[in-house]
């Protein structure tokens, strides 16, 4: 169930009923609507008596059972990463590295991505890696040295957390966190991640359906916070050409389901150093509201995943074909446009005819 | 064996070469380099003194099971189809409906799609069809309505053959033969094909690799037809949300691979009218050579694949959006711009160390 | 509309219900019922007032699309192969090499087989090879060594069609033909086998999905043949340890919806020969009717698929340890042994509660 | 590297070895080799000085990345799950309800699986569930219900651990530690269970290629872990007809490359119980060490997974059936038998050329 509650309603009423979905003993989440007041979720139906409250605007079932992170909730929303907007303008680029390598690598990384236009850092202290016996990250100095990269730019950053017990250290240093695409369905992290008060990008799994993904992200919502954004990085499909399928069907298709902003990752979306500028305004193309890309000031050297990595410089072609891209695009889903499109074409159609 | 031959050399040169390969029992065909003149593709390997002839300019072992289709062959190819050039330049949009379904219906859609600025015509006569019971297409019937929409608009048309003995009937009518994604591995087919003297548009199978694709179109240069244009239509995965997944990768992946011209179909690709025009902008900006679109003067009418057939005034939308990203994305891979940028970037982060 | 036939109906029944559905323009096909009598499927509905015919016994819709292929029509089929029965009884085995090399070498597989304990032989004339450059079978030449072949043993024999034009001469000395995994959605193909008069053993294409695979054998049966048998042969997935994935859920999944027998192939599908073995095991304890086999006298000088191919001497392994197997298994699906063991175990939990 | 040591030598020489890994910063693992000594399994390699210890018989350099898990390291292991032994003998059948319900639920639960002849008892107290909204497992209370399940029955229990933080007190309370489907790369999980000193139940991940499954194996050995059974639970495809496709090539394809004892899970690898039975035969005769089995007294009240779900009854049928198949089975990879006819099949096909 889905309820609207005024702007300009009292405190107390969506207050009434979040209280009465908890004797219910229904979960129930709030959010901001496109309205500017709350939109309630709650995981089941309340009796309307409960509902009869000043500034009560509306009362839906939810269809979805991805119901906070659904069209049905809101439309378009964004998330703020330190002062970066994702979703509802602008592509964004996040940028940095696979692994953090040193404190003074992640820096030079940070500098140079920002240089080529990136405005969101990214780098992994905690890596799961296939082998036990390859590097694992630095771990605790590798977000003191994402820290310090921010401190050097002034760029927020987006790092890996693991595991639920990990939540409440990385989140003390990390802008954003990220759930890797093996964990998407990891539900503990999920939950512990919903009530760590930062944003969250969401991966999708390499095997998860568009509704698997949704449902995932409502497990953070549902446990308390909305500034997801979704990440599609690329599916595993019968042919192993690439390291993965950039499945850009799920862009627009997401976007047609959920009003959270999505981003994409060619570096792992590829697999190959040499398709991440082309997949990438493709992702743009699609409808993207930015992308997540693996970068290096000298990729043959990274510790990890160097040949997908591309440099600053490939970077900043990027960059600048993204913005080019973008405004190229900008209307191109003007409906109005279409239908004066179509009389006109009517009229010629009826002409040769 | 790859053998380059000068454009002044006697003609004399690629006769011997052929006869040499034919005595000692190998395939070999002939198609125009890069640099004018001949280059012949061998199945196996001639003795040098067969070679010691005027005007041979290079001598190389093919790496590549796909020889004629590769990069080791020749560099971008371009097919024509009656006046319209696929390949190396602006990107082509090829529209029309999934079937033809009478005289009138058919011209009434090519000039729907023409005045939306599409320049090549597509409808299908003969049908592949998975059930038994279902419509299989106007037959000949069909070619002729196709025949007629081309003599009022100009266009020259594509439409599937689907069995050996009817490609010469087609190749009678069409301008181009069509391989639809269930016979990319028909090989019969393949080879008729290659006999048939027209341009063939090949589509990949949903489930095949993409070196199967290539040595798909391998078998149809190995029997005489070098006019292949590649057409990415979509792969099966796991996720059912779509028809199929429009796969991308496959674009500048296959440009790094052969030298034949690839279009893509975001009609099948997505299995979705609504998800068209995203993608087919994204199709687009991973640098595909054109557009195959299933439209219809009244989708929701239309007599198969009405829920993935766009409306004219939506193919005008994406004619119009094409051109605009082709002119914005041109010089997109250049790789002198990335050096400058390289050496400048390495001085920025030098300075900010 | 599937209309049962009472077995002792004047013949005009069956006949005037053909002409009536002609005359509907709907397709009709008839099929021996469980009963003995006529079985007619209709691709459409006739009014009531044409059924009203003397031993008309049943009439009912038809709710799956492929009508005639469906458990709706009848219980278990079996097919007959010279005088072999595919079905109902003990697991058949059908072996030999998968390219004919000639007709000595096809003779010498032939009486090794034989001896091995298979009773039906295979073997390639035309192949299906992904690569121009690669081996296509010997062709007709093939055909006569396996018809030499089956003069010396005895054995009937399957061998591969693979364009319409061929069908007549392959059915000239053909005891089946065979429909390979990448033509079974090759719809001219079907539909001229279900015009030839021979038994069909279709193989499911390595991307069908069970609906799509029981639709192909729709085409072959709407087009006048019910003597198919199904052909599981692995499926392609994420996955390429194996050349493919040997679908065994298809075995008992097919039988809950057709009454076609089914064999498996463990040769193809899993593309290696030391896998066979415990793959046709496997196979047989899912409840398959048949085994479909790679075997020659010396498997490493096969000229294709010895990677996946048996000895003489495994075959044997095998064809004893199927009986063996099928004798164990016998009665396994018998529910009413369920029954007896249920109240049984209810009452020693009650007991023991 | 791979380092095998006599079983009489002195216990220093095993102690140095470790130590002198622990020295060059190398991750060492030690095991039990088939001929009762030690097998020390290194991250890289030591210097032959270090290895001039009294016992130590053999060292050879670990082709596998999974060089703990592979046949590399030993032959055929064993698990013990209290005093059920899994590997190298008869199947073992775990059977139980997918969800622990309630006390009284899991101990009539495990009465009627026991009853039925099941060894093992399975239930899951923590549930990844799909939905936030849905049941998640009763938490500690189930595992007291699985403890007094088996103090009634005196079956050992196996049951799921879903994060890191719960390794301990599951590991109080159950004879063996599930991993789940989704948690096949959750590394730090995988890494707890390692030091829990339990048997660890492994279940591939739904799109998991087999190595990605040997590995996770080996992150538990690599953590001091040696118990491990591996559980084939069916696998991600493009055909949804059923819930999951069950792998069987990957028992035997498995075996190949380790050790370890496998067991299948035709429950989750059909999602449809009745195709259990026959998907159960198919993996015992495919050569698996167990079944693991969703069964329970009422499957249609089952609080989840119900459809998929069997009763005591057809659980009884399937053990009976198949202790029956592996004896019937029993030595079919016999390879003495396999040379005896083949000397005696050339003979023949020689008297018959």
């Amino acid at each position: 169930m889905i309820i609207a509650v005024a702007q300009d309603a009292p405190a107390s009423t969506s207050a009434a009923i979040l209280q009465a979905a908890m004797a219910h003993g229904l979960t129930a989440r709030c959010l901001t609507g496109d309205h500017g007041g709350d939109v309630i979720g709650i995981g089941g139906s309340l009796p309307a008596e409960d509902l009869a409250l000043p500034g009560v605007l509306d009362v839906k079932p939810a269809h979805k059972s991805y119901m906070l992170a659904s069209l049905e909730c809101r439309s378009a929303s964004t998330v703020m990463v330190g002062d970066v907007q994702i979703g509802n303008g602008a592509p964004v680029v996040i940028a940095g590295p696979c692994s953090v390598e040193s404190r003074e690598a992640q820096i030079e990384a940070a500098v140079a991505v920002q240089r080529a236009g990136a405005t969101i850092l990214r780098g992994g202290a905690f890596k799961p890696r296939t082998s036990p016996y390859s590097f694992q990250g630095l771990g605790e100095a590798g977000l003191e040295a994402l820290a310090a990269a921010r401190d050097v730019t002034g760029m927020p950053f987006v790092t890996e957390v693991m595991e639920p017990e990990m939540v409440d250290l990385v989140a003390d240093y990390a802008d954003m966190l990220q759930i890797g695409s093996r964990n998407m369905a990891n539900f503990p992290l999920l939950k512990r991640v919903g009530k760590a008060g930062k944003p969250v990008m969401l991966k999708r799994g390499f095997s998860a359906t568009i509704e698997e993904f949704l449902m995932s992200a409502e497990y953070i919502m549902a446990h308390g916070n909305s500034q997801v954004v979704l990440c599609e990085r690329g599916i595993r499909t019968f042919d192993t050409t690439f390291r993965f399928n950039l499945d850009l069907n799920a862009v627009p298709g997401i976007k047609e389901l959920s009003h959270l902003p999505i981003v994409v990752d060619p570096s792992h979306g590829t697999g190959r150093r040499s398709l991440v500028k082309r997949m990438s305004m493709a992702g743009i193309a699609a409808g993207a509201d930015g992308l997540f890309l693996e970068a290096h000031p000298d990729p043959d050297k990274a510790l990890s995943d160097g040949y997908q990595t591309i440099t600053p410089a490939e970077l900043r072609q990027i960059v600048q074909a993204t913005a080019a891209l973008s405004e190229t695009l900008f209307g191109i889903d003007d409906d109005a446009a279409i239908e004066d499109i179509a009389l006109e074409t009517a009229a010629l159609v009826a002409v040769s005819a």
